[in-house]
């Protein structure tokens, strides 16, 4: 192989156990891998013996991975970072025993943070939000969507998206932002939700303008939204030609799947009580259905996904954090990977998948997920051996290195 | 107050919200806090009005905590973070649907690790081992616990312990160490446990004439040692005057809590099976009890330790990681902390109490365990404002600084 100075790479990475997830089946494993990027994108993968003597000419940085596991940046497709205040008090109370009916009635629950939110300015919302985004980062996040949703007014919800805009920027990962003012009733709408619609519909194309909104989100359960007024919301994506996905099905069976199928959605998310009719409906749309371990952790649920379904009908399964302050504290996309395979009984290599093959596609992205020549140099040098210990591990620091786009962000 | 040149402090720590636990309810929570130390120990302690005007003038290093939760240093009363290898592959089996049975008679399972850490030598035993204790150390543990137990022969149960000792010292950390020979039969004594037991009674005082033994432990159970051979292993150490500890009734009801009480030993482990006469044994005896939530979760057990009953009775309830590689694959206390409260159903400051207060009595260390003046200068900086919400948060990089007798450490 010859460069020449103009085709020089910016990076080389050898001596690696690359997880390229580049294949239909199995983890892709290529022992004394190389990989090079150039201009943020991979442009050479392979072993060893695909280059020249002197690698070192090749790239203007080449790192020895001394045999460590490098897998795709993981992608968390589902996160709610973006918040105001702190809920640890409350969880206090729920250990304690109180319900999560009795802390709403003492101002507590999801209207906390609300109120939090809207009350912080947008830079106190930034300070607030970034660590956790950082959290995630170190743990092997390098793109990451987060929602709005706690804001439920106008001026709250473009506060929020802003800041998830900027975190991509201050972290050097890219964030993907999705609209969510179909969270929860305000409580200023109490009794007319019809009419909070009318506003969330009003307040997209504005909001889209700004170029705030990658896509389009709502929470449709007996405790959230109708599936007639899930698809108001929908219908207002739709003619800004904006994707849609949904929280759907976890707490009851409201036919959530099939409506963001019929949406030709990108994800289907919770799906806990999806029913087969929802699942098939997924599985012709190519709706992936996002799993969130995390609050069937937090919660102490027992009803599962309807996980033989999905696999029986092809659908592809993601797996994210959900990382929000009522229901799923998860600062780590490898400590829901951990939980999918505890309680969720998924392969590690599915919960791998589910973090980057399938969690890429969800979020609608076609340049990421794998390593592959051509995709994006989004990649993590893991102090690992196998990518299962990914899984494995509660804790530990396991990342040696976090590169998004070809650059070193942790 | 005035202090002189001489009694000039090594270390002040201002605006810090200490979670003392020094009071029998309760955090012990102090606001405008502020911990003085100096060799090793703290010297003051109070709010910042009990500090002259200038606090530069008392200590060489002043520390301005902006509000962070300041709590003991965290104490992990049980763990094997020694071993040889690596259980991922495994894990990945039993996820795909092996039995722990089918894994271990194609030669996987504890013997796995029992070769290899036979076969590492001090030096590669102590490279896998650190980065696990450093992960611990990480996530706030000043005092650690680790056992023997992979060896099971004389040359390779000094080894580990040798290994344990010197990761204290390259941690600036207190390693206390557990003589655990009565882990397992190794293959070499199949069908002849007592011959086995004999061997681990003559090693004993050896390994402690060496100074590598504090503490001496066994499994007690239908798949470890009958409590029979317990009971000799214990009186071995009796003769030493060495304190006991037991892995007691995890899988079934053999008595092992009334046993180590009786030895007056300093905690009975997991007792998940242990019946409400072992119980009343240990709250007589001042024996602890350890929860060990990490196994419990990857085991997806569903008994749980009686946890009323050590209420009711007054057993001071430990929490530890257990950390090993087969069942309890945990690198952070904090995140048994978190699995202590979401599957036991332990408050948050029980919780807490259960890393600090208690794990300390387990160890037999009345030094630490809360902050108070004449203690060890141990304590971790959290960038949190509540303690709850370090049993709140699964993942994430919480402590900002670690310091064990007054050194930062992380
Ligand atoms: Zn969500
Ligand atoms: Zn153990």
């Amino acid at each position: 192989m010859e460069t020449s100075a103009i085709d020089r790479w910016d990076g080389l990475v050898v001596n690696a156990r690359l997880a390229t997830l580049d294949a239909d089946d199995g983890y892709g494993m290529q022992d004394d891998g190389v990989l090079g990027w150039r201009e943020g994108a991979i442009v050479h993968i392979g072993t060893g013996a695909t280059l020249p003597d002197r690698p070192e000419a090749l790239a203007d940085e080449v790192i020895d991975a001394g045999g460590d596991c490098i897998t795709p940046g993981l992608i968390d497709c589902h996160t709610h970072v973006v918040f105001g205040g702190d809920r640890a008090a409350e969880f206090e109370q729920r250990m304690e025993g109180a319900s999560y009916e009795a802390i709403a009635r003492a101002g507590g629950g999801i209207l906390s943070t609300v109120r939090h939110t809207r009350a912080a300015d947008e830079y106190a919302l930034l300070a607030q939000s970034l660590p956790r985004a950082e959290a995630l980062r170190g743990d092997g996040v390098t793109t990451l969507e987060i929602k709005s949703g706690y804001g439920l007014d106008y001026a709250s919800e473009r506060k929020m998206l802003r800041v998830a805009r900027r975190i991509g920027g201050e972290l050097g990962i890219e964030v993907r932002t999705t609209f969510l003012g179909a969270h929860a009733l305000p409580p200023e709408f109490a009794g007319r939700p019809d009419a909070y619609v009318d506003e969330v519909v009003d307040w997209l194309p504005r909001l889209h303008a700004e170029g705030l909104v990658d896509a389009v989100d709502a929470f449709c359960e007996g405790i959230g939204f109708t599936a007639a007024q899930t698809r108001r919301v929908f219908e207002a994506a739709h003619a800004l030609d904006l994707p849609v996905k949904l929280h759907a099905d976890q707490l009851s069976d409201l036919g959530g799947a099939g409506l963001v199928a019929e949406f030709g959605g990108l994800s289907a998310d919770h799906i806990e009580y999806a029913s087969e009719a929802g699942v098939k409906a997924m599985a012709r749309a190519g709706t992936v259905a996002v799993l969130l371990p995390g609050a069937f952790h937090v919660l102490r649920e027992t009803k599962l996904p309807p996980l033989d379904l999905l696999r029986d009908h092809g659908v592809p399964m993601a797996v994210a954090t959900d990382c929000n302050p009522g229901t799923s504290p998860l600062l780590s996309l490898r400590q829901a990977m951990q939980l999918a395979c505890t309680h969720f009984r998924l392969t590690p290599e599915e919960a791998l998948r589910g973090a980057t093959v399938h969690a890429s596609r969800a979020l609608g992205l076609a340049d990421r997920g794998v390593l592959r020549a051509g995709m994006r140099a989004d990649f993590v040098r893991w102090r690992v051996h196998e990518p299962a210990a990914l899984c494995y591990w509660l804790g530990g620091n396991l990342a040696a290195g976090v590169y998004a786009g070809g650059r070193r962000v942790a």
